[in-house]
């Protein structure tokens, strides 16, 4: 019997991480302060350890992991490469479709990768409390569990309508021994005037920023964590593409497509740039890998946004970072793949689109919950809807080839389950879920509040 | 780096199943009909397939496992051995502890293990649909899978009560294609009584049995399936037990002492039934393994119950069984590891037991989260609460250890993961669930009603 799941043995798990910024044509442009400058790392050191900031700046090509971080990431890593060979024979189609499986961190997606070591590198500058923002939860149970594993105590601002809309994430966090609030919450500043604006505001992402991001600043005990758009986090994403490459040897195959979704960036960057390592090189014997971002068609901030600097949080908090965006004051509609509800992306992802490196695509909502229950029905694995946007492109482009007759060679990232995400599919199948595509003119009049460099 | 984890490769799926009834001193007494007399397979054979019924009577010691049945394993078997290096040094015990993961199912517990196979045969007999109950939900989910893999229509009748509390194990019912309804329903007769007489019936296991086996019963086209307590089920779950042998190998060490919760049976005979064959060939290397069952004191068919014959449901529908029962008209009381709320025990699982070959521990609700907690802090995983009773028992000997200075190798059953459970994390974590013990004269009131065979 052919084996289908590709599985490394633990001394095979990356003993680095790599960083795209060694092999990018031109040098990524700087962060910006308030006052146009590019921003100097101590600017940064109120938020962030050393370690982290030198690994945001730094144009080394490897950064080793840390022991502590690998022997973490030994729970669940490393993670299967899976043949999904019962998918392509119910498309019917000569292409080969593999799919890297993120789910099976004890968080259930991708994110533990880098709130693993942020933890590590936190704990070891002393800092014994982390803040952070998260939307559907994702990101807050990641940094939930990795504070646990280095004994840091965590606080989530979880905007106000996922709060109450997905209790079972929020659980997840405490069982991991974190603090959750609602946000706009009374703990802050930010909070405290949100509410006094309007006392039932739902809040955003933007406003948990802006709360976890002031409780940091204004503690010396504290720091802060992202999850995503950094390029230390795309950085540490990175072991995910490195270990695919890993178990392709081991399968004696070799990716001409690799598909990832692309919200903030991470999980594109993750899988994505170490197989642009080998196109920066030439190709991987001389053959280069096509590598597609897929985005949501109602938050194209790469396909239908400007290429600018732009503020990270909605408040005008962050340094400004040179990306496409769709304006920082833009609001994504209320998609279910909440991961990917960002207004901008990667700077790293941004520039490498920019310079005609990567490709993208954007899907609509409906066409990627139809990917996902075809994968379900044919795999068992049931998806996270920001997954369903890499299956969406991927069973797309194998359709394609069928038409063609090519058998190509066909990689996505599944970044995680859908078990959280059960109420998506409710509303998919009784029919109340819709595409939804911004008119140009609002993401114009968004772009328009772009902050002003002159 | 050592390895925690120890993963065998897909050619290492076993290709047999391991049936302990080739291995018990006495025969197994057979299951009797209405009318006191053993039933013959031709009784049974309007609601399971010839294959099935094979296996339910078999003595043969290991039972070839279908290619196809293989094949779809092979969507994610062999499931991980995980040392619980992080838990260990949690206890301070110089006890080796080990896990055998089975939450790595797309259903996220070890019952697809049986749905596979199930259908596989039914679909073999020229079966289109199959009608089972769940309560929780583990078992339908995983029949919904199976049926999807070889394109059986699955009906799935779901305790009410559960029905309207857990909408997320419909939802994933629903993505596999199953159809789910609340029992009582109005599609049985059963289903049209219980409502006739209370309109606002809650739904128990023992009436969605009965709907169920009164659907299938009534048409050709149609089967039944049930999830564990018989024999053929208990035989298919022993892959696990089987792959964790092979594991236990690669790792150099072999257990002292296994743990497996127990309701029905089956996860328990999966995991122990393996190790038990050594047992009754005189040990591995000369060494026994203790074999622990474990129970909710709540519901504690095996250590307060009576070996009798005693039907399968509620309404006395199914054949009799000589097994450990607490009557089958006892209700047990509302906690929250609904999959271990069964009145009896397996049969082979009773037998054993029976004879002074395995043990028996119930441990109190309280004492399970709390174990799973730790666990989760430790370990990375949230435990399904099902499986918080083998962890609490495996601490409690791993502390024991630490008592008395022994270095035992203990290994648990880490059935399934509790992302369709978090609330009734949030239950314990509010201080809302509690202990609760039956008075012994409830549990003799309800023996009272066993059959009378005289």
């Amino acid at each position: 019997m052919e084996s289908l799941r590709f599985i490394l043995p633990q001394s095979e798990i990356p003993g680095h991480w790599y960083n795209v910024a060694a092999d990018l044509p031109n040098p990524p442009p700087p962060p910006l302060g308030p006052d146009g400058k590019p921003v100097n790392p101590e600017q940064m050191g109120a938020i962030f350890p050393a370690a982290i900031l030198e690994q945001e700046m730094s144009s080394e090509r490897w950064i080793p992991i840390p022991q502590e971080v690998r022997e973490i990431y030994r729970l669940w890593r490393p993670s299967p490469l899976v043949r999904a060979a019962r998918l392509e024979a119910m498309l019917g189609t000569p292409a080969k479709i593999y799919y890297k499986y993120e789910g099976v961190s004890p968080a259930g997606s991708h994110k533990p990768n880098t709130a693993v070591p942020q933890a590590y590198y936190n704990r070891q500058a002393g800092i014994r409390r982390l803040t952070t923002e998260t939307g559907a939860g994702q990101w807050g149970c990641s940094l939930a569990l990795a504070g646990q594993m280095f004994g840091i105590d965590v606080r989530v601002y979880m905007v106000k309508v996922s709060y109450e809309q997905k209790p079972y994430r929020r659980s997840m966090m405490r069982a991991w021994g974190a603090e959750v609030f609602a946000s706009p919450s009374e703990m802050t500043q930010t909070g405290r005037d949100a509410l006094a604006r309007e006392p039932n505001h739902p809040g955003s992402l933007g406003l948990a920023i802006s709360e976890a991001v002031e409780e940091a600043a204004s503690r010396a005990d504290t720091n802060y964590a992202l999850g995503s758009v950094l390029n230390h986090v795309a950085l540490h994403q990175t072991i995910i593409g490195q270990e695919a490459k890993k178990q392709f040897e081991m399968a004696g195959d070799w990716p001409d497509a690799v598909f990832a979704p692309c919200g903030g960036g991470s999980s594109f960057a993750g899988m994505a740039f170490p197989f642009y390592a080998d196109n920066a090189a030439g190709g991987h014997k001389g053959k280069m890998v096509q590598l597609v971002a897929v985005e949501p068609s109602s938050c194209p901030s790469l396909t239908k946004g400007q290429y600018a600097y732009d503020f990270g949080d909605s408040s005008g908090f962050t340094p400004m970072m040179k990306m496409y965006t769709l304006g920082h004051n833009f609001t994504p509609p209320s998609i279910h793949a909440g991961g990917l509800r960002y207004h901008g992306a990667s700077p790293l992802v941004s520039q490498l689109y920019h310079e005609g490196l990567i490709e993208v695509v954007a899907v609509p909502q409906l066409a990627t919950f139809e990917a996902g229950v075809m994968f379900a029905r044919a795999e068992g694995v049931i998806p996270a809807p920001e997954s369903c946007h890499a299956i969406r492109a991927a069973i797309d482009e194998a359709l394609r080839c069928k038409q063609t007759g090519e058998a190509r060679t066909l990689l996505f990232n599944l970044t995680g389950h859908g078990h959280f995400d059960m109420s998506s599919y409710d509303r998919y199948f009784a029919g109340e879920l819709e595409d939804f595509e911004y008119p140009r003119e609002a993401i114009q009049e968004s772009l328009r509040h772009l902050p002003d460099l002159a």
